[in-house]
């Protein structure tokens, strides 16, 4: 038995300024979630004087990774102010951050983060702030998966929120937002995205809704990463890859990821490695030792690889760590549910070839 | 700009009689829609039994291509019995008889369908009754899309019930439903489905959500339509037919139909031709001429015009009407909404080429 449900509205080939209004309830306080980035660049100014500014509050202080701490502190500031809608503008991490805060807002524990994910108490997500996802980079998927990320530094835990109540409302992507990203934020988020349709594929909760946007979101990004990596002003590239970044989220959406992401997330904790290269690097050695049937012919196969060896994924690593490092994670590496979604039931000595390989 | 959405709730490769009760509420009355065959085969008892039967009220009466007449009748019918949920049970005619239901029953109108459709009022369907679509023929994709057929042989018009609250709330595919089917009830679902993919990527409302559903189910249909043809015993070919059906609906619920469905319409009024036929016996003509760029490797179209030439079309379409008949309805066939969203802009000269070619 499977299943298939996305509720998320989405809207694609927008202007963020032009329609944003249109998303918006009549009254109540807003809160934009952003990053100190999207604030840099002038474009909150934009943003809030667009929107009527005295019922918008700004929260633009996300980093990556957003760690359970902070998250509860936002919680707590944020909770008492009646907040009708947030508005997401970002990377992963921030539009992680707003459906965090969209569920735990309104929650009736005192400490969600903590009661549910370290305490245990049931993520009994049963109210939710409507969210209004805008990626700027195209990988993450976020915008449309009922999940988001929580990192326990302290402990060492990587954990995740989710449920039905954690969709975004909608996502509205504006491939003019990625005009202004630098490599490394072309880079990752393309090589996340490529990451999130390939563990899809190989998961053992694939279906075929998935597998369709899987194996769609793969041929638009092969062709459109590396244009963009090539020409950031490709707005035709730019567009694709967002398309890309959306299908393979929808295919995440019911699967969840698999092997390259539980290989990450020990080495993200630990040596602080850009999400889309922790989840990437290794793909090639899964990709060529893989033995269940992907769907994905041979000749793609091969393109994957190539795109895969363009841009020297092995040196990048290595100026976080080396495979001696990554060794010693090994442990952590795939007893996770995430390491278990692979249909080629991941071993010890499996995930030591694929890391060797990887370096 | 595009959107996408769909709320509908997929639970695939499940046994309806085990599963149902889960699904529908715990108190009020239930409307069980479905087709003559089903009660026939002893199914309608058994689901009956298998639920609390008190509760369950019975329409088993909807024949093909279900007409504004008898819908308004049934409409009355029901309204006054305090229905809660409805579950369809059948091909396209139950599943868009109980969508029908669904938004008329608790409309404000009181002869929903005529103030709508033939007096042009607002199709503001505010509320709706939860429908449960359960697919017993595999190639409709009306499990998942929001419009249902109203045909007014009266008047000789097709209509169209539409709108965000037509969507059924949940659709449960069990493949053993498809067992018992005819070679016809294979066939002719199974070449609608093929359709509903062709139509939505040569259609100008296509998105890259529409075209990663309809290029993964055209990828299942032209394994399983064979298969099931050959052996109907075959439950994986089943399986995959009933997926690819699901596919290709998702894919028209974003884009609807065009060309093939719109020369359908006339023909289909007239001389009573089954939907699937009169959806795809031009298919081949149209695949053949088609200009734009449909996303399909041309080994891949190769393999859609060997199996459109399988199975006769022409002389099953021979048995309802000739070319000249065809000619006939030609100024009804392209002026529609769906026949303006072909990519290639369709003319009369085209229409008669591709009708031509056709027989």
């Amino acid at each position: 038995m499977w299943s298939h449900f996305n509720p998320v509205k989405i809207f694609a080939d927008v202007s963020l300024f032009e329609v944003l209004p249109e998303y918006l309830p009549a009254n109540g306080a807003l809160l934009l979630v952003t990053t100190p980035g999207f604030t840099r660049r002038g474009l909150t100014k934009l943003l809030v004087d667009k929107i009527d500014s005295d019922r918008m509050l700004v929260c633009d202080n996300v980093t990556p990774n957003p760690d359970l701490t902070d998250l509860e502190s936002l919680i707590n500031e944020y909770r008492p102010l009646n907040i009708k809608t947030i508005i997401a503008v970002g990377g992963g991490s921030a539009l992680d951050t707003a459906k965090v805060l969209s569920v735990a807002i309104p929650s009736s524990y005192k400490n969600p983060l903590t009661e549910t994910l370290k305490d245990g108490k049931s993520q009994l997500w049963n109210e939710s702030l409507p969210v209004i996802c805008v990626p700027t980079t195209s990988g993450t998927g976020a915008e449309v998966t009922p999940f988001a990320t929580v990192w326990d530094k302290k402990s060492g835990r990587k954990h995740s929120v989710y449920g039905e109540s954690v969709f975004p409302r909608y996502a509205l992507l504006d491939p003019s937002l990625t005009a202004t990203l630098d490599e490394d934020n072309r880079l990752y988020p393309g090589l996340d995205c490529i990451s999130h349709s390939l563990e899809s594929l190989w998961n053992k909760n694939r279906t075929a809704a998935s597998i369709a946007n899987a194996l769609f979101s793969l041929e638009l990004a092969l062709k459109s990463l590396p244009e963009t990596m090539k020409n950031p002003g490709d707005l035709d590239a730019r567009r694709n890859l967002q398309h890309a970044s959306l299908l393979a989220g929808l295919a995440i959406s019911q699967t969840k990821t698999a092997i390259a992401h539980s290989i990450s997330y020990p080495l993200t904790l630990y040596y602080n490695i850009p999400h889309g290269l922790a989840a990437s690097f290794t793909l090639k050695a899964i990709l060529r030792s893989i033995k269940t049937d992907i769907f994905v012919s041979e000749g793609r196969i091969e393109e994957i690889l190539q795109l895969l060896s363009k841009y020297d994924l092995p040196k990048r690593i290595l100026q976080y760590l080396s495979f001696d490092d990554a060794e010693k994670c090994l442990p952590e590496m795939f007893l996770t549910e995430r390491g278990n979604n692979f249909l080629d039931i991941p071993t010890t000595e499996m995930v030591r070839a694929i890391l060797l390989n990887s370096f």
